[in-house]
């Protein structure tokens, strides 16, 4: 049989899985700040509560990873966060304090097909504000995901929180005609939201007949006339909410139109008081994929160049973002729930702090070895491991790993590998003659690499026995602490 | 539709959560200081690598959750860590330094019937050396096992490690004549890991022609002939090696039961040399439901008394466990992979470290309010937020929370409430008249319940304003400290 992950899903390692860590607790301090608490979700719920407001939903049964349980019910993973937490406030009301302010990190799942930097599997970090009705909610959520970005060590100047309101977006599709249209209001959606990838002229093709790209794939257009999609090009390079009052307002009968502007306005409003003046910015072209959102939308985007697939120099993009859905919570409810928040994604955001040196991947010290030259003294090693593992771990402190070397002990020479593998500052080495002696030999590997970098002669290189000292059994734990005294000075 | 969890998970709140957290790096750090480093593999394996080693793999198609991919391929999620760990360490085998050791804290599934205390989604938290052919690896996971029950506050002799060794059930099973019979050792293991629970009778009946328990259900037995029960319980009742090995030393020809004993003697040498006599102990009942161990096989038992849910005292019992298992990396190569780990079950721990009174599970501060008097001053209140959490936070000290109510402000009781609820140390109140003075109100909670307790009228207590106070804006964060600075005092 071989060994194969699963398609479309990946292994984590140490330095990955360390920086990860780092980068969650500096997110987790700056939500905890504002007053929000963890909560967590199973991984599964039963497949209608979860509902289907994924991108792909118009494909019946894609997106998502379900199975009938033995009792009949289907069963689905979760493919995000907010569904699952709507379900639990909706399973919790009167237990919870309104309004409940919640974040949870955890693994979401999508049933697509894998591709380069597509996974099937990857970590979402979420914040929500349940049983909150005003926009203050969505300014505050808008300027705690720019608050995130600054604890990141992202600088001011390279990323924007990008918002916009679902119900202006209504407004305006109800305008051109669409009024009821589901299928064509979701193409028209999905064209508006690739404004920043393909340009004015590509949203063009994208609302009329429809768009090649260079791989010769065709993606099939709104069919819109020729002035509704002037209209919605229009409304895309306006990001001025007074301008786009005055060019729309008599064209505009749907009261939601007005009613998302004056919400916009007040998020402006109150984003400026609180100093969050270009950081958090009005922008038309925010359509977030997701269908449960009722008003205002936002998007954090980062603003510094990458060079993607084909060599192109582009702005990194999207982190995260989120916004209000009001109605997710009241499905299970008789009673209507605001809510509005955000998600952040997680490899996606490790990813752009990668490439502004931002991510913290310090190296972490390698493990004190002690090695087997006598194999029927395994006892004694280990019971040196103990001792140096107790002496050279306090609380509060940072660890210290000393392991014996527990492969197989023969060739000696593969335990010294081994110890350069692993990074070691020093091994321990005892054997016959060291043993009857009372003695024990500390040897640091970098001191001696150092050492004998000049030394070409094999024999002279073992007389020097370079960075290896000789010390009484007592003083071992000494003799170890002062290689990484030495080390960590260096 | 009505909000339910479903059949079988749990939602798990702030206080666990974050207790949890506690605990996993309390035990973390213990596996980083034996030279561990985390690795993480996905939920999904395809589910011929996940192989069929549960104990109820017998029974087709339970006990994992299942699903088809669109190539046809069957995906399982995992339902322990170490099956996946085994597929990661042979796909990445030249890569990986040898030994390789790492650890995981991450969720397992298992598709049972669910029950009190039964969940289908739960933690595992395990350390394995990959690589490590000799049984002093095994002794130093037992030794390792010891530490972390320390680490985290449970007190010497109030727990246990037990350690046996597959090779040796084995070679006793070959002798009573089960050589070849899957099946039926299956039983026969299954009713010796009863041992601690039933007793010897119990064991014998299982053993047996069966047994019936209180309520009725009756489990059928392995129908052994007398003197191999006997043989058996002879075994159990053995837990030092000399003598098990006086005693069937002449009756048992293969190999294994010598090799098995052998081993058995070498780790508790191995842990006495090291300290940890009493700590380590070695036990013939001691089993391991997975099928896939081979060697040396152990357990973590918590010692102290408990009421079960038939209000009988017993002991805790078992807090996790592991063992040898050499074959499972080779499953996957074309060379023998040794290697041992184990592997703790988090939530059961955490329910021992609660019954001990060994939880973290310290309050954390609620959060500073910030209520709103005045609706269309929304924006002041969300900026004198930012300005008390921006004071508030230094980096490297605790959090404290501060947050503008964001519920419906109309009723001003209801904000106290919710402060009230959430145990916020202190209020702000900024109404018109404080405004227009340029003043504003800072109500210390605590103090105010404490001053307020005999107060019984209510005119009088709004005219001593209990715990409130009134100051310029300009010193709002001075005043907040000195009600923190009071309140951490207290």
């Amino acid at each position: 049989m071989k060994a194969r992950q699963p398609r479309g899903f990946v292994d984590r390692t140490a330095a990955d899985l360390i920086a990860q860590e780092r980068m969650l607790g500096v997110i987790r301090r700056v939500y905890e700040t504002y007053g929000f608490e963890p909560v967590e979700t199973p991984m599964f719920e039963y497949t209608d509560a979860l509902g289907k407001f994924l991108p792909d939903s118009d494909r019946p049964n894609e997106g998502v990873f379900s199975l009938q349980d033995d009792d009949e019910e289907w069963l689905s993973l979760r493919y995000d966060l907010t569904a699952p937490l709507a379900r639990y406030v909706a399973e919790n009301f009167e237990d919870l304090p309104k309004p409940y302010r919640s974040y949870r990190a955890g693994y979401v799942f999508r049933n697509e097909k894998p591709g380069p930097g597509r996974f099937r599997q990857f970590m979402q970090f979420d914040a929500d504000i349940v049983g909150a009705p005003n926009v203050s909610a969505d300014a505050e959520m808008a300027m705690m995901m720019a608050d995130t970005m600054e604890a990141l060590g992202i600088p001011r100047g390279q990323y924007v929180i990008r918002v916009n309101n679902r119900k202006v977006l209504d407004g305006i599709l109800d305008a051109i005609g669409l009024e009821g249209d589901q299928p064509r209001r979701l193409t028209v959606l999905r064209a508006l939201d690739k404004f920043d990838k393909f340009g004015a002229d590509g949203v063009r093709l994208l609302l009329g007949a429809g768009r090649k790209d260079e791989s010769g794939d065709f993606t099939k257009g709104a069919e819109l006339q020729q002035d509704a999609i002037e209209t919605l090009v229009r409304f895309l390079n306006t990001p001025e909410i007074g301008e786009l009052w005055e060019i729309f307002q008599g064209k505009i009968r749907d009261g939601r139109f007005g009613e998302g502007l004056k919400e916009l306005s007040e998020i402006a409003a109150y984003c400026s008081a609180a100093g969050y003046v270009g950081r958090i910015q009005i922008d038309p072209s925010v359509v977030r994929g997701l269908e449960y959102y009722t008003g205002p939308v936002f998007e954090a985007e980062l603003l510094f160049p990458v060079v993607n697939e084909k060599g192109e120099k582009v702005v990194f993009g999207s982190v995260g973002g989120g916004g209000r859905y009001d109605g997710l919570v009241s499905r299970f409810m008789s009673q209507p729930v605001p809510a509005t928040g955000f998600s952040i994604g997680v490899s996606r955001l490790m990813t752009a702090l990668k490439n502004l040196g931002r991510l913290d991947v310090a190296e972490r010290p390698g493990p004190v070895i002690v090695t087997v030259m006598d194999r029927d003294r395994m006892a004694d090693y280990q019971a040196m491991a103990t001792l140096l593992r107790n002496a050279l771990n306090a609380p509060g402190r940072p660890v210290v790993p000393v392991e014996v070397f527990q492969g197989n002990p023969k060739q000696f020479g593969k335990q010294l590998q081994y110890a350069d593998r692993r990074q070691s500052p020093c091994v321990i080495i005892q054997g016959g003659d060291e043993k009857a002696a009372g003695q024990v030999q500390v040897k640091d590997l970098a001191l001696g690499k150092e050492l004998s970098a000049g030394v070409e002669d094999n024999a002279e290189w073992r007389a020097m026995r370079a960075g290896q000292d000789l010390v009484p059994e007592a003083e071992l734990v000494d003799a170890v602490r002062r290689i990484l005294a030495r080390r960590a000075g260096a």
